[in-house]
C-alpha cells in the first residue's frame, strides 16, 4: 500500500446570517489588445482579489480590446474593478488608439450581471453606484446603458457609443449626448465609459457545410429577432474562408427564452433548405451551466430535473453558506 | 432609485500552496428508513461540518435505509462521517431491523468517489485509512469493496454482503469471510461495514409508453453489459404499473465511457424495434454535471467545448486555490 498524499486543502463556508452568497458575472472591456505589459497590468488586479475569480480573459490584437470575464462577489468584484481601471486609464491613449472593433474609452464598457441569488434590479443598483464611484475616482464620465439606462434610448450600447472617441468627444457637448454621470466633457485621453446591467449572452455559433455565405445570411435572417425571428437572438452571416464553411455568428440574449435546443433546431431546419449540412456549433466564452442543462434535459428527455440534482452545482449553492 | 440591499457574503478562497481543492463524494447508507429522529440525528454531524457539504439525503421506510449524498473535501467528510456513524451503531440494532435493501450493518456501505483534483488511488487509500480508523473507533469490522478491495471477489459489494447480517454472522468465522479490519466477528448490533472507492454512478431510468414490461426487460438486456451491452451500464425492466409504463432501470457505472446521450440513443433505437415511444427519462439523485453537458455537446454538436467554459464550473475549479 502506498502512503497517501497529504491532504491540506479544504473548502471554506463563510459565516453569515444570509444563506446563500449572491453571484454577479461582469465583462469589463478595455481598449488594449495589443500591448502585452499593459494587458497583464490591466488584468492583475482581478488576480489578486479574494471574491472575485478571473474566470477568463481575450486579448484581440485586429480589434485592439481585451475581454475579462469575472465571477464572485459584488463587493471585491467593483474593488478589483477600480484597480484595473485606474491602470487602464493612466496607460491608454484614445487618441493614439486604432482598432477593428468600436469603442468609446480605455475602460470601454463595464456590464454587471446576475449570476445566482441576486436580481436584474440589484444589479443595476450596483451599475449605478460603481459608476459614480468610477466617475470620481478617475474622472472619467459614465453613460449608463441596457437595463441600466436612465434615458430610454440608452438601453442600445450602440446609441451611447455611436460616434465612437472621436465623434463623441464633439458630441459629447450636444444635451442629448450629456453623459449620465460628469461634466459634458470627455476625458482627454481616456474618453468615456459605458457601465451597465444585462443578462447573461450566450455567444453561440453554427458552422455550416457550404462555401456560399449567402446561405449563413439568409439562415441569420431566419433565426434573428430584428428580422422576424427569435426574440432573444442576435446574428449575422459570416463566411470562414480559411476553412471553407460559412457561419451563422449569434449572440443569445436570454438562453432561458430562447434556448440553445431550440436555436440550433431551427437553424437545423432552415439549413435543409438548402442541402446544407450543420458541421458543427461553437460555444465561445463563458456560459452558464443552466444553458446546456436544458439542451440536454432537451434531448434526453429527463422529466422533473433540477439543477440541485448537479454535484458541483449544489455545491456551489451552499458555499458562502453557514451550511444549514 | 432604490437604495440597494446592503451585500454582506463574500465567497473566500482558502490560502494554500496548491492550486487547486480536492473534492470528493460520499455516498453513505445507513440501516434506517423509518425513525424520523435517528435519521435527523445521523444527518445531523453532515449539517454541521465545515468543508463537507450535505447535498442530499433520502430515508426508504420500505427499504429501510437511508441514503446520504456528501461532497467536499477528504478530511472535514471523514471527521463528519465518524460522528453520524457513531449515532448509527448506537441507535440502529440489526437484530431488530427489518427492510427491503440487503444489508449487513448499522453503517451499511460506505464509498468514496473521486469528484474533481483527486485519483481513484488516493480515495482507495482514503478508504483504507478511513476504515480502520472507524474500526478503532466503533468496534464495527469492514470489509473493503469495489477499488478498495483487498481480494479480488470483494470488488463486488454482493459478494461481500451475501446472507446480508442474518447469514454473515455465522459465516464471518470462515476465512473466506473474515473481515479486512477486525477479528472474525460481528458487532453484536451494528454489523460489518462495507468501505469502499469506486466511479460516479448515475442513475438513470427511461420510461417507455406501453404497459408491457418484456418489452422493457428486453431493451434492459440489449443495453446491460451482463448480457453482452455496453459496458458499464447494469439494468433491468420494470412496470411502472400506476403510470401505465414500463422503466428500463439502470446504473451508469462509468458516464464517461457509456455516455447518457449514447445509452438513450441505443434505447431509443431498441425501442423502435416494439413500435414503442420513448415516454421521458429520468435522473435519479445526484449526477455530475459532466455527464450531462457531454449530452449536451453531442446534441448540440459543439466543437471543442470545455468544462472550463462554464462559469459555475471555473468557479468551484478556482474554490479553495488562492485564486493565482
Amino acid at each position: 500500500m502506498n502512503t497517501v498524499t497529504p491532504i491540506v486543502k479544504t473548502i471554506t463556508w463563510e459565516e453569515g446570517t444570509e444563506s446563500m452568497a449572491q453571484i454577479i458575472e461582469c465583462v469589463p472591456n478595455f481598449s488594449e489588445g495589443r500591448r502585452q505589459d499593459v494587458i497583464e497590468a490591466i488584468v492583475e488586479p482581478f488576480r489578486r482579489r479574494r471574491g472575485c475569480a478571473l474566470l477568463d480573459y481575450r486579448a484581440d490584437a485586429d480589434h485592439n480590446r481585451l475581454v475579462v470575464s469575472l465571477a464572485g462577489a459584488p463587493d471585491p468584484i467593483q474593488e478589483a474593478l477600480l484597480e484595473a481601471a485606474k491602470v487602464a486609464v493612466e496607460h491608454i491613449d484614445l487618441n493614439q488608439h486604432q482598432g477593428g472593433h468600436p469603442r468609446m474609452g480605455a475602460v470601454d464598457v463595464i456590464p454587471f450581471v446576475p449570476l445566482r441569488n441576486i436580481t436584474m434590479e440589484a444589479c443595476v443598483e450596483l451599475a449605478h453606484r460603481f459608476g459614480k464611484r468610477y466617475h470620481e475616482e478617475t474622472g472619467v464620465p459614465v453613460y449608463f446603458y441596457e437595463e441600466a439606462a436612465l434615458r430610454p434610448e440608452r438601453r442600445r450600447l450602440e446609441v451611447v457609443r455611436k460616434g465612437q472617441y472621436e465623434g463623441l468627444k464633439e458630441a459629447v457637448t450636444q444635451p442629448e449626448r450629456h453623459p449620465d454621470v460628469g461634466e459634458p466633457r470627455l476625458h482627454p485621453t481616456a474618453g468615456a465609459t459605458a457601465v451597465g446591467a444585462r443578462k447573461i449572452l450566450v455567444a453561440f455559433n453554427v458552422n455550416l457545410g457550404t462555401t456560399d455565405v449567402r446561405v449563413a445570411k439568409e439562415i441569420a435572417k431566419a433565426v434573428r429577432s430584428s428580422s422576424g425571428g427569435l426574440c432573444h437572438v442576435k446574428g449575422i452571416g459570416l463566411s470562414l474562408e480559411d476553412r471553407g464553411l460559412v457561419q451563422v455568428s449569434m449572440n443569445v440574449v436570454d438562453y432561458e427564452k430562447n434556448a440553445l435546443y431550440r436555436v440550433t433546431e431551427l437553424i437545423r431546419m432552415e439549413a435543409k433548405r438548402w442541402g446544407v449540412p450543420v458541421v458543427e456549433t461553437e460555444v465561445y466564452g463563458m456560459v452558464p451551466a443552466a444553458a446546456l442543462l436544458e439542451s440536454a434535459a432537451y434531448y434526453l428527455q429527463i422529466a422533473g430535473f433540477s439543477p440541485d440534482q448537479v454535484i458541483e452545482l449544489k455545491m456551489l449553492e451552499m458555499l458562502g453558506s453557514d451550511g444549514s
